[in-house]
Order: structure tokens, then sequence, then C-alpha cells
């Protein structure tokens, strides 16, 4: 098997912390790029300045979304094998990072601009209630199990303004389910260990 | 091989109209559900309401990206069939729909929302700033051929108002590359007949 890297952050300011992902079951090690200067010292592997990315063997591949899909299909953990479970968590995850992240980041970018008329607040709540609607007929988005789509979107939902953006208890359940997996706990606790031994060293 | 459907609203108003997909080379009709209704006429099959949404035989899979990738992997007219290849193909089109499309639509929302001060505005010019020193380096963006990316990010940059933010030679030179295929005129010109027929039906 070709060796997983995880990429990120030596360091990040406290606040919104990333975390790394322990679902696909892989066997993985972290490496990381200088915070400062992450606008421009890791533009060959990332043209965004951003992290994660992740290399597979001599594979780069960037954007979090494409590695969750690339490491979903690596493995059964994250994807059922049939080819409409294949498709419907592939709808899903992109619904997760086009039709609701769309939304949510900029309307979190405006919010924490201190924008006191947010002009992306109707569209917000549209589709964090049109997404409501779907998680109150469902546990998981397909197939009756935890899959990639699931991550991505519990990833999105989980940031705490777009929580307490209105109530939605079957979207709040999807998120608590999520975030108390195993594998959720531990790749929590281990990026924010990684953060706070940074934090202890800028010191 | 499965019927492949595509479907569309039966009329849209003037303004900017969407288009259908030629690339893949895959025999395809088209049907549509009523546009007057969307909000609730077609959830079933599309929880937002929106469309395009595609049928493959028994598969039914929404969100435009999901359906391009999901063609994209039955034929070799949009993504290249080794490992690398498709992963990067992947990456390009997740980065057209979370990293640029994410900036680009909300922009472009609150922009004819009558904003005067665009609260994206900045982010905007950063992202498309990255992705045109990208395609300053690069004819595709994936392995020097038009792929499933390369669509994808096109139909984002292809919205005039984005066309006109800025001056990017190198993503103007992409954009116009893109459109210019024979395969985009026929589905543009395709599209555009259809919502004409349904204007002249309307009025």
């Amino acid at each position: 098997m070709s060796e997983l890297i995880i990429w990120t952050y030596d360091w990040v300011p406290k606040g919104p912390r990333g975390f790394v992902r322990e679902e696909a079951a892989l066997p993985y090690t972290v490496r990381t790029v200088p915070f400062d200067g992450r606008e421009i010292n890791h533009l060959a592997h990332q043209p965004f300045g951003q992290v994660p990315f992740l290399s597979d063997g001599e594979l780069q591949i960037f954007e979090s979304g494409a590695g969750v899909l690339h490491l979903a299909r690596k493995t059964d953990e994250l994807m059922p094998r049939d080819p409409v479970g294949e498709a419907h968590t592939l709808q899903w995850a992109i619904a997760a990072l086009n039709s609701i992240e769309m939304v949510s980041v900029p309307w979190w970018f405006l919010k924490m601009s201190g924008k006191e008329d947010n002009g992306l607040a109707g569209w917000m709540g549209l589709r964090l209630q049109q997404l409501e609607r779907v998680l109150s007929e469902r546990e998981w988005l397909v197939t009756n199990r935890f899959t990639a789509a699931d991550l991505l979107m519990a990833d999105v939902l989980r940031v705490s303004e777009v929580r307490s953006f209105g109530d939605r208890p079957a979207t709040e359940a999807h998120v608590t389910r999520a975030t108390n997996r195993p594998a959720f706990k531990k790749a929590y606790a281990d990026q924010m260990a990684h953060f706070e031994a940074a934090d202890a060293q800028r010191a």
C-alpha cells in the first residue's frame, strides 16, 4: 500500500480549528507546512494556500472534499461499493460542498466581518430547512449507513454559528451522531493535541 | 446501455439561462419539470428544488457536479483513465464547485441584490487571482486535455459578471477555449431553442 500523508499547518490561531479524519481506517502520518507565510509557501501543492492536502505515494491531491472521496474509494468504510450507493455518496458529498457550504461559509464570513445586515441569511435559512426535511426522514444521507457524504455534511454543519442559526432538531441529531463516532473523537483529540503542542512552542 | 435522461425546467425567465452538455458524447433525452411551483414540485428527485438532475436507467442523481462526474466515469471523453488523472480531475472539479463557486455565486447574489458594499469582493478577487496564476501556466486544468474539471470550472467562470470582475487574460482564454468547443456550442444552442420555444408557448 502506498504511504498516506495528510498535510496540515504547523499551528493555527485559537478559534475554529480543523481536524483530521480517522474514518477511512487507513494508516497515515501527519506532516505540516508553516502557518506563517501560508499564502505563498506551499502553492506548488495547493494553489489557494490552504490545508489539508494529501500525499498518497506519488499522487498529491488537494481540496479536502476530493481527498475524502479519494480515500473513500480506496476502502469500504466510507462508501458502499454498488453503483447506486457510490453515485449517491458522490451526490450528497457534492451537496455538502456546493449546495450547503456555498451558502454557509460566505454567510459565516459576512457574520464574522460584523455585517449587521447579512444579505445571505434568507438563502441560508432556506437551504438549511430543505436539508432539515431530508434529515428528518433518515439517519444517514445514503442507504442507512455512515458514508463520506455524512462526514463532509457534518463537517459543514458542526460549525457553532451554523448550529445556532435557527432550530433544526434532525440536523442537530445528525451532527451529534457523526461527531460522537469514535473515529471523529480520536481525530479531533489528535488534532487539538497537535495544535496545543504548537501553542506551547510559540508561547 | 441504460437510458440517460437530463431533467430541466420547462421554462425559465430570460437572463442567465443554463445549458445541457454534449461533451460526454453519450446519447440522452431531455425531460422537464414545471418552472412554476419548482420549490416543491420535484422534491422527491431534488431536495433543493433545483435542476438539472439525471436519470441513468434506474439510478437518479442530482447536483450538477455529481452528474458531470458520474457521466465522466462512464466515458473516456471527460476523464483520463489512469489513477492520477482521475484523482486530479476530481480535485479540480471540487475546486470549481467549492473553492471558486463558493465565493463567486454568493458574490454574484449580493451584487444582484443591489448591495453597494459587497462584503465578498476581496475574497472573490483573491480566489480568481490564484486561479489566474494556475491557468497562466497551462491550457487545461488536468494533463493537457479537456476534462470534466474544465467543463465545471468554465461553467463557473463564464458568468458575465464574473468575467467582467477584474482583468484575468489567462482565465478569459480558458473560458473562450471551453465555450468554443463544438459540444458546448451545440448544447447551448439546443438549450436556448428549448427555452425560446417555451417563451413562445407562454407568450
